[in-house]
Order: structure tokens, then sequence, then C-alpha cells
């Protein structure tokens, strides 16, 4: 499949790497590429260099004919990348969306810039109503996402969006990165419930002392 | 140990009754006893029949030499449940707060009327600066509450409060209901982040169709 992968950081090198990895053709958009490879922090040319057969591009090329596109950025700036994507002009395109609404301007840990009311994947989906917007791997670590199988034992993953065949897409998606427990909570607005995880994943990280853990929800056998 | 459990719904009934199995001296507090005992939903006569062990009170007759008070009524109560329990006058006393700020206003699922930036267990805290005042067992159903076993395996529950003696109390009551996996997130502000899985635990009912599910911190062992 070809994917665009939009966002430079741990999240989005992480599913770029596991993707080409799993055969996918990759590329990873950025604004500006120079700019890009210009900074040290994230290296992403010494990644690059480590991931030849992924390539860099500005938001628009790498997007250009993907049939998914993977939001894997800061999530204040989601909306700006999907717009520089040329997001009017993808209708049918595939959007994972793993951003997260946070806000940093008070410090550490984040707030969230939307909540509870709305979500930041209901915004993406109603200010690009031609994609296919489906929220999920937000609620876990960037390793975890993409490598579920390092933690030993299942866990749980979830899925909101209004589109069932853009769901089955990413679903089919994560069981090949070895997620064995996907739970479709229903539409896209069910991400104001996965979004909401944020504030206790930081406390738990805080707690553990460690990024490594996911949330597992047990239940009887059905 | 004598305990008063404020609040005659679910979760009031469900801790009542446990606490009171396992050898306490429970009161349940109630506004009113007349006027609760006058409604028929919930209809606490007939439960009080089926537990005699446990006896109805007026909040502050309830919480009267109590060691520990647990706030098991509606979020949107809790204030006036402590005020009218004399909260002023109950210095040193421990405060299991189960209460979640939900906002029915809007219709369901219900919204939070305080959220990211603060929690109800930090109100709480703030306006009865002499309780104990520790946040637990509020991110799952009622029945799971008292009797995690009958999930069969594993899961969750947190602690967050500034008094460590306060939260070792609760931490062997909740082992005493069976819990065996307890984490302490820190002081009362982590409230924040179990406070807010109820957005995430709403749209897991509605897809799981059941609330008997819980959520467990999968990680590396320690």
């Amino acid at each position: 499949m070809k994917i665009a992968v939009l966002g430079t950081g741990m999240v989005g090198q992480a599913l770029a790497a596991r993707l080409s990895g799993l055969g996918h053709t990759v590329t990873v958009g950025t604004r500006d590429p120079e700019a890009t490879l210009a900074r040290t922090e994230p290296d992403v040319g010494a990644w690059l260099g480590e991931h030849p057969e992924v390539t860099l591009a500005p938001y628009a090329e790498a997007t250009a004919g993907a049939e998914l596109v993977v939001l894997a950025g800061n999530g204040a700036a989601s909306h700006d990348m999907l717009a520089a994507a040329g997001g009017d002009h993808l209708d049918g395109t595939v959007v994972l969306d793993i951003s997260n609404p946070l806000d940093f301007s008070a410090g550490f840990p984040p707030s969230l810039f939307v909540k509870d009311t709305d979500s930041l994947g209901e915004q993406l989906q109603r200010r690009f109503p031609g994609l296919r917007v489906v929220k999920s791997l937000n609620t876990l670590n960037a390793s975890l996402m993409v490598e579920p199988a390092a933690l030993g034992t299942s866990s749980t993953v979830f899925v909101s969006g209004d589109d069932a065949g853009a769901k089955a897409l990413v679903v089919a998606l994560l069981e090949s990165f070895g997620h064995d427990d996907v739970i479709d909570l229903g539409g896209i607005e069910t991400a104001r419930g996965t979004e909401m995880v944020l504030p206790l994943w930081l406390r738990l990280m805080a707690a553990l002392g460690t990024p490594h853990f996911n949330l597992k929800v047990v239940r009887r056998a059905s």
C-alpha cells in the first residue's frame, strides 16, 4: 500500500519504519524537507540514512496518490498538516489520526485543547468531510503502537470512525503490527473517550517510571 | 472499622454491603432518612431489610466518629454531602472519594463539570483541607469495585491522594475486596487522570454492551 506518514518525530519515525518493514511504500511528509534535514533534533537525516527505503517529501507530494495518510505529528498541527497536504482534494483517502490535542502552553503535564464535548478527530472529520478519518493508536507509546508484542501479553487499542471500510483497513494494519485486541468504539465522536486517556497515561508514566505500558480492557469472554 | 458510606444508590449499596460483610460497622449516610425510605427508586428500605446490620442515618450522624467516610454519591453532590456531614469538623478523617464529576445537563453521555486542569478530588481536598482525601474506584462498575475477582483475572485500580497514611488505609481496604493491582499515581492532583477515564468507560460500555469490564495496566514485570 502507498502510505504517507505526516510527522517526523518519534511517532512518525516508528510508524514509517514499521510500515516500510511490512512492505508498504512509505513517504514521510514534512512542511519543508530541506528545513527538516537541517535540524538535528530529531535528526531525520540520520534516521533516513538507516531507512533508505523511506523517502521524505513535502506534505502535498507525500500524500499524492496515497491510499492511507497517517497523522503522526503534534495534535496542534494536525489541521494545518492536512490542509497543507491538500486535504480538500484527497476525497476518499483514509486518514489514520494518531495525534492528541496536547496543549503545552502551561508546561508539563500538558492539558488538552479540545475535550469532552468535542475531539480533535471530530474536528478533522468536520473540516475535511471527504476524508475517512479513523482515530487509533493515540493511547500508547510509539514503540508499542507498532510492536505491541514487546509487552509479552495482550493489550488493547481502539478505533473510532464513521466509515466502516476505513476502519477495516486500519484494523487490518493494526493486526499486521501484532495487535490482537482491537475494540471498535463506534463513530468518530468516540474519539472523545480515547483522547481523554492522555491525562491518565501521563500520570501512569510518572508513577511507573516508564512509557512502556498499555491498557488492556479486561472483560469476560463473550 | 467504623465507616460511613455517603450515598444510597448502586455504588453506596455495593460498598456498604461489602464493607459490612467484611466485618466493618457501616452506617449509610443520607440527607433525610425518612425521605430516602419513602422513595422506591432506589428502594433503600427493601435493601436495608436484606442488610439488617447496616444502619441509615443523616450525614452528620453517620460520619460522627467514623474512621473512614466513603463518598459514593453523585459527584455533583459531593461538596454538599461533605458540608452536610460537617466536613470542617472531621479533621483527620480519611475520605475515600469514588464520585465522578458527571454533568448530565446535556443528556447522555454526560460530560464532566471539572476536568483536565482541576478535578473533583482536588476541589474537595481544597475545600476541606483537614480531611485526608483519597480518590479511588471511580474507574469501574460498582459490582466490580467490591468484587474484582468476578472478572476472573487481574485488573487495575488507582489511588490518588496527598496523605500516605490515608492511601495505605484505602489500599488495605481495596486488597480486602480482592484488588491485586493497585497503582499509586501520586498526589490528589493525579485524580485528573482517573476522572477523565469516564468518557472512555462510557464508550466502552456502549461498544461492549456491558459494564462488566475493567482496565488492566499491562507492563513488563518490574
